[in-house]
């Protein structure tokens, strides 16, 4: 997608320009994890016009491989960001109706090809939430990575607002979800897709939901996810917490003064977890202090991309936030 | 609609933000004519969000009267710039897919009291072209105009690659044109929409076609056009005529260096004519020399919207192309 | 007013460009009822060219009806303003001398006409102060108001800076604040304006003050002020009273860290209120809470004008300050 | 003064910021000089405030002795410029009602310091057209000047509308331009504050008025002028010529495409005559070509002063228009 | 190179801000190329901070192969460009001492490995002018690439000041230019490299000198060259030659009014005839009216690259210069 | 040196401009000082090209003399400032490499006729430590001022990265320290530059430290120091402290939340102390609450330069942190 925001803090009935970044779930992750010298191919659908070259040009200049990007369909799907302050929310208006994602073919792309030599396979619940098409892709690659040993990871994205293509994602989701090995989230996220509830009286309603989701999809080995505190548009405080089906997981919790751009967060956490995971040898822990780390310093950040390097990252999830002049 | 641009010359895949106009080939009609304090209320149908409210403020700001927009729909029709110069032609990319005026009904609109007290009423033929409830809709406004002895003038706007919604314009065009009392109309649309063809031999191919579409539509009693010449895309030259069933009217031709913005022109050249007829009181030969200098100053101002003083094309109409300060 | 500040933080000495908006206590008021719906007329007087233009085209964007605005004088107002940070304060030059609004003549309204079916008239301290004939005018104004049954609200807004005309606030004011039903007055206001002091050993200085101006002004039915805590550029607290004659209505404290722009919350507050008072049928405690988080909104806006919601409004009144992201 | 645009070629009603420069008559020909190391000083008065500051800052980057400059009065003189293109004129709107310049005092300068070691004083017509005071300054200066062998020259700068503090320029002008040694004066010029007419049937009308107000003002040895032809606001035609009482000097016609800046070429060229009649030792055709190379070259630098190095007007006053890129 | 602009036409003394592009003779080259769907790999050297990445990302997004790229040295090389207009020259600054080009060591690259596949690998004059090391580098690549059989192509950019590392052009390039099969080269390339001076009396100087280059260097096939006539910085015109030692092949003059950017014109001329040749089968005629077609598109496009399609290069080769808007 | 940062909060991989202003502690020393009516002569060397005029211009038009600087050497210093926040640092990549300064010649200057009528001379730890010549050249100066009776301060700002040209810091700053009167210098200071370590048990390290110091460097009389806690790159706490070789004196510690611009405050501390010094008439209290409150408003201002009033430093030394709107 493109991403049009005014600059500075004007909104939109007093903005004269928008500036372009772009944007969208997976790409977010992919990008993220290019930054950090990870091979990323983004499978998506562009129109074939310069608006679409445009888009492809930017992803490739953060260093996604952009060899499974398609071309075709009408348009490319926007969505339009007004910065907030203080107790002035940011604001979000989607124009993706019709974009040439939703409007994708489930053979336009070759899966045994385009996962060939991955690791992971990674969508968020954005997708199948967009079309009848789109979540008929989303499942065939997600089969066809589990057949080829290449493990998935799903961020549970739920969007209402987003299902209207003629099935709930009730009806959707579940076989998506059990597909993935590793899975991002949320206590509602459970009651909405699996009418999941917590156990009356459990001591944590997030472990006793998880519990009861990990039971529903056994593939799924690994749960996380981030709790947000908003105090104010400019100011949050964020920590995360994992489940393996044994422990919980947490992190400590970090203080965001000065939020320079609220998206993206949530994928900036995946990203740094799956790196984490791998970059410290599976140790739980320790990849949840680096994806919430990731997913803090997301909020300095211009843009939907997560532009921080390793460095950075591992010097927040070691503990300073000190912020100090680096000449 | 909204208009993105990147600025300067940037191509679509340098540029990293769009300025931001709205326009729209009614909408440049009647903006025109509100800068130089005509009421013009303007009929379209815009999104129920902060970018359809956006457009409305814009719109207002240069005086149209938007008691007549409606709220409603999925997106605001947008479409991209790029500011060509030289041998590089400028291109625009249309992304109107089932924006909030395709997608219109036609009892959005009581033509009756919107209609109250006006001398005319004006459309283009890209809107009949955008969708079957749109193409109904102009109908409906054309017929109720006609009862009401409300003039109708035309802008005979052939598009071929818009015209996708199951009629072609050859079934729906000329039931429209054909209650029209002014068009705007070329040789080659004459033959795109009627079929209509230079006699051979004609001194005047567009004389003769126009005598023809004449004969075919009784009520319109008068034609104007442009021609330009493009020399490169900083460089054209531009003159009108015009013809009333007996003569042929023609300006002198304006030579356009240095062009600032070329799009926009056709609107501001009827726009002007449409002025000019009342303002020298149906003089034909002075109200498009007006026209066509309306249009030949909207290359030098940027954005769709002709921005100039009845002054301005005044002292451009009467021959004066010094552009000599004024302080 | 134009309203000329350099981008982000720049200092007067440092600016190569000036960001332009529009601005003025009274238009900030209609500007924000214009926003919620309210039918606001804006009379003032600016320069018969195209800057005078441009003023009016900007307050019309924002929905203010510019019906009552005379053209003629020398020049539209304008002020400088440089954006502080931190205990760096924000900076403003006025540059108002002779400007089109002092020069205007009383004459130039015909209030009986401007005024009718009107339910409020409003006016700020500081249109009396920059001319005998905009006193003049403003005293005319209000008795008419006063004549017709227009309810009259007056913002008490003493500059001593501004008074250089020949006569002192002390004998203009009184005579413009007695014909008014709410005023917004601070206690500093009843001692500079009235000489008024607040009973010693009062309980409440405010209350003793407004008791003393409301014995003084029979007319005056409600005293609104806003409390405001600098604790720097960037970060204040602000909250609201309101004296109906008994009983003395307080509104919570809002922290208003990061605030983007300084100026207008004056006027958004009276504005807030008076749609408040409306809105929730003379619910003074309502209708104070309804304006008071409308000024506090206003810190987040750049611009003098409140552009916000009625939604955004309620919500903040209601006490969600989370700045929750709305997509 | 300070000198507001809109970026690019937006119309006032469009703009949104405006880029400031300063100007000013005698300013601009004190930078052009301070540009090629003459010592320039200039003397004029500016608000005493950080708008003032921001004034004098700028004059000082660029070489000019601000040592004479008085700080008080209002505010600082402005004009808004808005740029033409084609058959649209440049704009320019004047606001120095009262400002700093207008109401200085005739006692502010001691001249006989300032003037202390200068070669030449040189003033525009446009300072007496400004205010009483202003006028008495400038005759002020001018006779110290003369008393104490300093070199005058004037541009005869004739703008009627100035002329508004109760004398006209046809009392007021003679006294000041009797003074001078040089002056810049066209035949226009001539009639309105001589009431000098070419005289019938003679063969150059402007050596004919020229001779006739060297009769006037014996003290006058040498008259410049420039002669423009306005193609487009885009496209102008520039010569000059001089005349020394006995021979009229030319220079060839400068072809000006492409103008980037309309304003300040007349300060251009008055500065350019000046160093080239010393640089080339009073050759005057040599110093004519120079002054008119320098105006011609004015018309591609933004702003009103004259940004340009000895070595490219002398470029093209050898006849070097190729402007080859310089690596 | 980092490429430093002023916006629009400010002279470096005037601006606030520079527009950043990246540049560079064989990456211009590269990046044209990349345009057209062939591919290029680009060998450089970048500092190893987060600027070098930059670069590489810029390069990177416009389709360049950057796996050849080295890290390493202190420093990006920049050039500083100042845009003329009319007779005002655009100026080039270079600050290229000591980059980290300049400091590269020949072993950086294993040219067998970087050269696989490849069917040419071009060089500029530029390269071997910076530094002993980058010459050297420059030699182990065309011998490398000669023993391999990928072809050569030179462009003999011969800038005098830049050699300053010891020995003389005269007695580094040759030993380069020998191995190329395509060569740049223009008549005081000639003269300047090879003391090849065109026989007196010849038809036509170039192809005099042309002749002795071939003798001189029996590997060159074929030379290119164009021919530039500047007007003014605002105006050039451009066409181009070929020879092939037997024939002398010519373009029409492309008119260049309104130039938006010099710069990289000869970068696109040599990508464009490489790409003809290929794309027209090797038919010498074509590829030159593509090359100079593409040289001709580059004057409108900001920036070194030239980014332009196929299909405009291909309308402009065949003779359409109208830039109609392109709906 | 030239500054180039991208604005806002980009990335250097995300920015495509870079806002320009002008560094270096000396020269932001001097510029303090200017503005605060102190003459203060900036000797340094630029390149002999227009970007080298640039920098003078602007380093005049804040009011240094400039009449020090000499031309010459290759480039101009360059370096580049990427903004952080929150839990992101600010990030700084210097480019000196043999630029103008590094290469300068110690007679370029003639330190007799330069610090004529001069109270102070002031220099960084940097210097030195940029080449053997700056070392050499720094020395004299000093010696000279000694000589001549100037006192001289020194900033002991020891940046390790620095020094590469043949000798330590250790074997270059002692000589040069040894001859100041007052120096700002830290704890670490001490140790890296003396090998000075606090006394154990030591009440306070740093008194120790300085006590030490003094013994070492006789002339020495004062010593200042600033002291930083960095709670995030967006909020500081900032104190200062002074030794007099009797006293310890500290200030309050001022909250920096909200920093605009990271950058400079050493030098604001150091100015702001010396003005204090001699404007409190040598009460090292005041002038150590000065400079801390000079240092702390830095962080409110863009670019290098502190560009903040006497009256501004003044009220926040005073204790007023309101930051109230002044009108």
């Amino acid at each position: 997608m493109m991403r049009l925001m005014p600059p500075g803090f004007a909104r939109f009935s007093q903005t004269h320009s928008f500036d372009i970044t772009y944007a969208g779930g997976e790409a977010n992750v992919g990008i993220a994890l290019a930054q950090w010298d990870v091979q990323a191919v983004h499978a998506t659908r562009f129109p074939q016009n310069d608006i679409g070259q445009a888009a492809t040009m930017y992803l490739r200049k953060f260093g996604l491989d952009a060899s499974a990007i398609r071309y075709g369909g009408e348009r490319l799907g926007l969505y339009f960001v007004e910065n907030g302050a203080n107790a002035r929310a940011s604001q979000v208006i989607y124009d993706r109706l019709n974009d040439s994602f939703c409007t994708l073919h489930p053979d336009d792309f070759d899966w045994e090809q385009i996962l060939q030599g991955a690791d992971w396979f990674h969508f968020t619940g954005i997708t199948p939430a967009l079309s009848e098409s789109a979540a008929e892709t989303c499942l065939t690659a997600v089969k066809t990575a589990r057949k080829m040993g290449v493990k998935v990871s799903a961020d549970v994205n739920y969007r209402k607002g987003l299902w209207r293509w003629g099935r709930t994602p009730q009806e959707v989701m579940p076989e998506l979800v059990e597909q993935a090995d590793f899975i991002v989230c949320g206590t509602s996220n459970a009651e909405d897709l699996f009418g999941i509830l917590p156990k009356e009286g459990a001591k944590s309603n997030w472990e006793s939901a998880m519990r009861q989701v990990m039971e529903r999809c056994p593939n799924v080995k690994l749960i996380v996810d981030t709790k947000r505190k908003s105090l104010s548009a400019s100011h949050n405080e964020l920590s995360g917490r994992a489940f393996d089906g044994k422990h919980v997981y947490k992190t400590i919790s970090h203080d965001l003064h000065h939020i320079i751009d609220r998206i993206g967060s949530g994928d900036a956490f995946i990203a740094g977890f799956l790196y984490g995971y791998d970059y410290y040898e599976h140790n739980v822990q320790k990849a949840l202090d680096f994806g919430v780390a990731a997913a803090a310093l997301k909020h300095t950040v211009e843009g939907d991309f997560n532009l921080v390097s390793v460095e950075e990252v591992e010097k927040l999830a070691g503990g300073d936030t000190s912020g100090r002049l680096s000449r």
